[in-house]
């Protein structure tokens, strides 16, 4: 029997978990929780039952790991410290400026339970602080970048549809390109919002209504749109499902440092994501780290982790010694 | 006191050591070790002394790790393993074939004293290694691809200095930009050693020399050359001297991977290094895995690490608590 998980929770990034772990054959899918009503939630992978949340901690026995797949706003602020009383836990909480707090919550309770609770997985946070802390440790004499897309902001796209007039709307974030080859030349540029990013949105209108208003709008909209250049395109809804359904997303982190005697030799460390899903990627990275929390429960280990805190060797399938004869 | 640091060897490796710790003010530099006549070394921090190897085991309790910076032909095979019973070390072991055995060694010496050995710690292996794992972990259904260059191969421009008539050379290995960019599209190219890589060399003849000849003899050179498309310059010392004397390098780390219930959505992930300096960004690697074998050590672990083995948190100066707050 492989390791035992349990997806909590069957939005888009429920079914990238489901689909990740068909292909990790050393782990099993368990069981899906859902706040719906159980019979209405149709899962992808025959002879495993969904679930309602409530009968979830009655599966402490059979389940290794659970995995949290709600939302960072309010599911996983109580849910991950919740759960993390009764299973090993990993969640995707993205909100950057309450990790601290989430942490500590979650260290709390796993600590009590003797459960380890992994929190943060996914792609930033994730493999790029990840990659932030591998390249400022290597190069502490040097600035960070990071820059995002071109991928679809689902904040972004919300804002928009809250417009009035507005039926649908897809937003992109888009790196610039200048800005980046600016950075990988080394020469270490100050760069404000709008010479980062572009936004480009695709708008639904209803019939009827105002474009020009509309497009002002989105323009002027604050911490949204108004520090960017933005685009705004019109198109039908038929367009926005043919051409913009998918969650693609990515981007970039850089960091530029010098060594030398005298620093007089730069070096360009870069990262990079091209990711066809958002929530597919994200759930394979969390997929990995899964099967890291099981391992280090096995070995007595307990607390909130992070990927700072977990060894490589942790996340793969295969040995430690087949790495090292194949990947080292 | 900070973390304190011996050199064993003074090459550019070892001055590349040196450079890197002046920019960690947690750690310094306690004594460099040479197997020439120690009067005869210039080393560029004041103060520090320079001692002959002989003198090295005498400083078990003045030095907390110990840098390991010889050849891996030879010195390392001996060296990593016999100072593993005196002090902690880190070395940059890089014949990949011969890492299983290096290992075993090290870790059987490491073991008995209770000493920590971190082997194979630089570019490649090190930082690119650590990106095909990570990146295989995530995407375990997909293609790995790691281009080098451009950069200054030492061996290739050592095979080029034996051919006769030949007074000096340099060769650069150069990724072919279509096959990266085949790559990048997510085609799971299977690309040939030729399709890969290029090889250009600037060479200095002496007076005289058949330069015809000398080019066809580095062009059909077995191993080195001959599967490979090869330009060969002849350019003057002086010219040889003004424009190559640098040792930039870097490369490229590629996964390529699907993920959805019918793979139906493609994933790249590309790690990328542009270095100034190939021996100064290996130190830099190579000193924030010291501090990590002397934290490791601390804890009272022992053995032989790799690059695999150790969490990312023991590689920084920052506290966990600030490395979550300002780099997840």
């Amino acid at each position: 029997m492989g390791i035992r998980i349990g997806i909590m929770g069957y939005g888009n990034l429920g079914r990238g978990i489901e689909c990740a772990l068909k292909q990790n054959k050393d782990m099993e899918l368990v069981a899906v929780f859902t706040r719906r009503n159980p019979d209405t939630v149709t899962i992808l992978t025959e002879g495993v039952p969904v679930y309602h949340v409530d009968d979830a901690v009655k599966m402490q026995d059979k389940i290794d790991v659970m995995i949290l797949c709600g939302g960072s706003a309010t599911d996983l602020p109580e849910q991950t410290k919740m759960y993390a009383q009764y299973f090993n836990v990993v969640d995707s909480f993205d909100t950057h400026a309450r990790i601290p707090e989430h942490f500590e919550a979650v260290d709390a309770a796993a600590k009590a339970s003797g459960k380890v609770g992994v929190i943060s997985v996914g792609w930033d946070p994730g493999m790029f602080s990840l990659n932030r802390l591998y390249a400022n440790a290597i190069l502490p004499n040097g600035s960070d970048y990071t820059f995002w897309g071109k991928g679809v902001s689902q904040g972004h796209s919300d804002a928009i549809r809250r417009v009035e007039g507005v039926l649908d709307g897809k937003q992109y974030t888009i790196p610039v390109d200048s800005a980046l080859e600016a950075v990988r030349s080394g020469k270490n540029p100050e760069l404000t919002t709008r010479q980062k990013h572009t936004r480009e949105c695709f708008v639904v209108a209803k019939e009827g209504a105002d474009k020009a208003r509309i497009e002002a709008e989105i323009k002027n909209m604050p911490n949204y749109f108004a520090d960017y250049d933005t685009t705004v395109h019109f198109i039908s809804m038929d367009e926005l499902k043919a051409n913009h359904s998918g969650i693609p997303h990515g981007g970039f982190v850089i960091r530029s440092g010098k060594t030398g005697w005298n620093e007089e030799n730069t070096h360009i460390i870069e990262y990079s994501l091209k990711l066809d899903s958002n929530p597919e990627f994200t759930s394979s990275v969390i997929v990995a780290y899964a099967r890291a929390a099981y391992r280090l429960s096995k070995e007595g280990q307990s607390g909130c982790k992070t990927v700072f805190d977990i060894a490589p060797v942790y996340l793969s399938a295969q040995s430690p010694e087949e790495l090292r004869k194949h990947l080292l």
